[in-house]
Parts: structure tokens; C-alpha cells; sequence
């Protein structure tokens, strides 16, 4: 049976990086070593990294303004490491709370500083963004979840603010041109569109550092890892190695323009196929979907459960809404080919 | 030409795991899917996690009162983690300062709390370790870091104390059998003994936690770690199955009795050979000397150059000094084989 990957991440990976990612682990580059053997200070690794970090600064058209970090832990480690560097009890946070992530984001940032919640769309569940955002005055900074991966809403015009704009991009990050000169710090776990979980990239202005006085543990410390090049302690290696794999394959299939124009006929393939049957429905406002996650339920509930069984006898793998939002999820990062959607497509129509 | 691994972390792995990591990377456990692509919270890989802690429970012999946890970030996150969560103003920290590792581990501890560094070895290069501990009344608990990647000593005997015991074993996990019950917490990077680099073990006494009244952010609170069995946020998917590799290799080669044979019939063959030439010395009190990794030099400082090139041509990766140290590392971590020690003394032999 032929499976269809919608995992909401980690996820789906273009076939090709698996496959190099696998030839790595018994020849790494012709050394004779594995890629999970070498030292990360060799140059063979510090290569890697170097050209990761190219790769992702030609990808969002940055300059040198900007310094490019592969960390660990992911956006729950950002939720802290964001405030404990950027924020005191002189500043302010002004945090978009859309959903479960920047949700946690409020209560981390809470704990190194003031924090004010500027849309808090819980409402309405989340199903729309507030986009009239009003920031106190003091406000040092504007953090938004860019893509909404529980929730299914996603920002497709980001808020024009003077202030530092932070962007957690997780689940969405590479998914379409867009002017990422906008933000001057993003951040995004790997295991969506740029790799396999275990790395999470952070690009940071240079500038936005050093306006906070508490002692900040080294580890934690974005101005350390910049001084080493991203090289603080011994990194994810093998985690940097996909994401170098994935962002390599990004650009050779035509770079974001590419990825946009796959995503939107994806996203407009499965939304017009919900709109267009009874049997289904999306409360996301329209103009605010996302076109990577699509949350949506069946109109009448007593058929989830059956719905669900039938994906997982069609092998469509990863489906099931989250648990605080039920319903169906389907997600269609960069990797997943459109004749997945197609398959998912005709048995919602058949299931009808 | 046979290239011999004698890197010191990130190292040599078993050419099973490497295998076998490779395969699951195609298709994890038949499931049609590669392990980069499954979710966390997938059955099939909680059923991965639970069998790593399971087998680490039984290799150290521990019981319940122990956690068993798989994080991100390494020692040097462990350096300001262990503080965080044990250390405030009222308490005191002992730290063993043997080298680079313990020296960081006492910087970043000061962030949280008074230290006190109760073995300095500086006064000899920390060629040996001074065991004559003088804990200051209200020591909250001891750090030692049980092996010294980089100068070359290992604790032999673990120092018995009436305070919680805590042990960096990142460079000597599972290399032998040992009184694990004797510590309270342990942390590891997988990168030597246990995996690949981009997981970090993390065993740790329940009883030990609750003490401190700072707000500890979720990332690095080991009790909300705890509570959400290593599953808080997306984890190192990959190297946390690496390392179940490793510690079922372990296992099945005859645990740790069997480790420790080969690493002592390595070490002393290393060891042997070096005392025995005249060309080479090694400075580490031989009762301190690390199984793990021998630090020693040439006698006539102008040859090492010429003996680090005869290396490189010889397929011996890995084996020139710590920056800040100089001289030779032969790192033997337990998928090292002795035939790539024989293989090393032989070159030395010819040299002299």
C-alpha cells in the first residue's frame, strides 16, 4: 500500500535527502567515515555548516546584518531563550497569542520580563488572526507564530511595527518567498520544511543583542554562539546535515518560488474539495488559512471517528486533529507531492 | 587504507548501529516510513524511547527512584541545567575542577549560587586529581566530572560524600561496570559511548528536585521533563534511536563487563607501550590515568609535528592534543577495537 505522509512534524522528506542522508551515515563525502563519526570541528563539518548558513541567507535574501545559528530544543527553547536574551523588566513583549504556541511563548517570556498580549484570538478558538495589533507604548518587541500548526490559521501579510518584529516560523518557515528582512529574529524547529527534528535554526539581526544586563549561561547566550560561528559545544551534526540536505534540494527544485506555487496548488486543491462537500468543513476564515496545516471537521462529528479509521486503511498517515481541537489535520509541507493531496482529495469525496 | 577512528567525540560507533541506522533511515521497523519522517508520539517511537530508558535502568542497575530522560544541548547545557534547577542563594555548590569541562561547569554555576571548588588541579596541568575533598558546611551537592576528555584523567573510585553526588560522565558512560546508585544525578552527550551527537542522557534521583523556588523555564525543568516522560517537546527523534542502537549493542556484546575487558586490555596496551619507548611520556598520575583517553607527548617537542603527520598518512584520525593541551590524544571508546590500538603502538614502535 502506498502511504501518504500528512505528520504535522516531524514530517514528510523530499526522497532524495533520505536517501543521501542514509549514503552519509556509511560514507560521509568520500572520507571512509559516517557523518555520525566525524568531529565537528573538522573541516569537513565546518563546511557543512557554512554552507547551511549560506544557503538559508541566499534563500531569504539577507545580508551580512544578520547571523545564521543552528541551536537545539527547538521553538519551546526559544519561548525562553527569546526573553532571556531580549527582554528585562525595563522592556516589554508584546506577544501575538493565536494559539498553542504562542500561548507557551506568553508564559516562558513571562518570567524574564512584562509581557502584553496583543491579539489573543481565543474567542472565536483561534480560527481567524487578529490582525489590529495596538503596542503598548515601551513595546520591545512584536512576537508572532507566522503559521499557526494546530490551529490551521497562518500570516500571509506580516504586521507592519517599529519595533523588532520576531517571527516563530516552524511551521512554515521556506514555504514561500516573503520578506524576511522584515524580522529581525526568526526561528524554527527543522522537522517541518527545512529537515529532521534535532536542530532548530535561528537567524538574528546583530544588532537587536546586548541591551539587556542579566548574566545569560553561555549555552543560552545568542552572542556566544555567534562569536564561535554556531560552533559553541559539540552541535547536532547529523541533524545539520539534513537540514544542509533539504535546503540543498529546496534551491534545485527552483528555490521558494517553486515551493509557493506546489503549496498553493495543494492548499487550494484540499480547501475547494472541503468547501465543496457538505459532509465536511472549515471554520479557519478564508483569508487566513493555512496552506501548510489544514484543520477542518466532519459536519456531522459521530463520522470522525469512522472518517479517520478509513485514512488510516489508506494509508494516510497523521490526520487526526490535535488533541485539544479534534477534527481532521492535514499537512502539506514543502516534500509532500500533490498527488498526496489528490489520494486524500478522492476519498473525502468517496467517504461523502 | 584501513582508517582507525580515534576521534574524541563526536567518535567511532559500532558498524552494526551504523547499519542499522542507515536501514531505519529507508524504513523504520518495516513501518514503510523512515524514522526521520515518524511522529514523536507515535507508538512506534515512544515504544523506542521506552526501551532506551529501560535498557539504561538496567545496564547502571537502577531502580524507580531514578528518571531516566533524553534532552538536547549537551554538557554545556547540563553546566547551567544541574544550577538552575538544585542551586539558589541559600544552598552551595561543590564543584571538582579538574579541567576544561569542570571549569565551565563552576562558571556557568555561579550564575545561580555561591560555589565552591573544592579540588583545583591547575597546579600540576590536572595531570592527576586530588581526592582529598573538603566539602564546605551546606554544600548543597558535589559535581565531578568522572572522566577528563582533555587532560586524560578518570576518577577510578568515585569520592564518598554525604551530599548529593553528581557526575559529568559524558567521555566514560557505560565504558565499565560502576556504582551508578552512587550518584544522584548523571549526565551524558551521547557523542562517545552512547550514540551520536545531538542527544544528551540524563538519569536523575526524583527525590533530588523541588528544592529550589526559582521559576525554571519548561525546557529546563527537569521535573516537567519528568512528568511528560522525555516526551515535553519534539525530541532528538534520530539520535535518541541512535543511541538505543548503541545501548543494545552494548548489551548484546556482554554489557559492561565485557566493555570493560576491551577497554582495559586497550588501555593498557596504550599505556605499556608508551611507558616502554623512550620517545614518548605520558605525564598523568598512573593511578588517574582516563581507559578512555590517553593524553601523553614526544619527549623531544620537535618531532610531534612530524609524529601528527605520520599519523594522518597512516589512516589515525583524530589523535592530535586539545587545543589548549597539545601533545597526543588517542581516544578508545568502546567500539574502538584493539586492532586499531595495535595498529597505533605499531606506528609508535616504528617511529621511536
Amino acid at each position: 500500500m502506498q502511504l501518504h505522509n500528512f505528520n504535522s512534524g516531524p514530517a514528510i522528506l523530499p526522497a532524495q535527502v533520505l536517501e543521501q542522508a542514509a549514503a552519509a551515515i556509511h560514507n560521509f563525502n568520500s572520507t571512509g567515515l559516517s557523518i555520525l563519526e566525524i568531529g565537528h570541528r573538522t573541516s569537513w563539518f565546518v563546511e557543512v555548516v557554512e554552507e547551511a548558513k549560506a544557503t538559508v541567507k541566499k534563500l531569504m535574501d539577507i545580508g551580512d546584518e544578520y547571523e545564521v545559528l543552528f541551536l537545539q530544543g527547538g521553538a519551546t527553547m526559544q519561548f525562553m531563550q527569546v526573553p532571556m536574551n531580549l527582554l528585562d523588566e525595563n522592556g516589554m513583549a508584546a506577544i501575538c497569542d493565536n494559539g498553542v504556541w504562542g500561548n507557551k511563548a506568553v508564559k516562558e517570556a513571562k518570567i524574564f520580563g512584562p509581557v502584553t498580549v496583543v491579539a489573543d484570538t481565543s474567542d472565536k478558538k483561534h480560527t481567524y488572526l487578529n490582525k489590529q495589533l495596538v503596542l503598548p507604548e515601551g513595546t520591545s518587541y512584536l512576537h508572532i507564530t507566522t503559521n499557526n500548526t494546530v490551529e490551521g490559521t497562518q500570516w500571509h501579510q506580516y504586521p507592519q511595527v517599529n519595533v523588532p518584529l520576531i517571527g516563530d516560523m516552524s511551521s512554515d518557515i521556506f514555504c514561500r518567498p516573503t520578506n524576511y528582512k522584515q524580522f529581525d529574529l526568526i526561528y524554527a524547529g527543522a522537522q517541518k520544511n527545512m529537515g529532521a527534528a534535532g536542530v532548530t535554526l535561528v537567524v538574528i539581526k546583530k544588532s537587536l543583542l546586548g541591551k539587556v544586563k542579566r548574566q545569560i549561561p553561555a549555552i543560552l547566550d545568542y552572542q556566544k554562539h555567534i562569536d564561535a560561528g554556531s560552533l559553541l559545544n559539540t552541535p547536532p551534526v547529523f541533524s545539520i546535515y539534513v537540514s544542509l540536505l533539504t535546503l540543498r534540494w529546496i534551491e534545485k527544485e527552483g528555490g521558494l518560488i517553486e515551493m509557493e506555487k506546489r503549496n498553493k496548488a495543494k492548499a487550494e486543491l484540499l480547501y475547494n474539495t472541503i468547501d465543496s462537500l457538505p459532509a465536511f468543513y472549515c471554520p479557519i476564515a478564508k483569508e487566513d488559512r493555512s496552506i501548510m496545516n489544514a484543520v477542518f471537521f466532519l459536519t456531522d462529528p459521530s463520522k470522525e471517528e469512522s472518517f479517520l479509521a478509513l485514512c488510516k486503511n489508506k494509508g494516510m498517515i497523521g490526520v487526526k486533529g490535535y488533541r485539544t481541537v479534534g477534527g481532521v489535520r492535514v499537512s502539506m509541507y514543502n516534500a509532500l507531492p500533490i498527488s498526496s493531496v489528490q489520494a486524500f482529495c478522492e476519498l473525502m469525496e468517496n467517504f461523502s
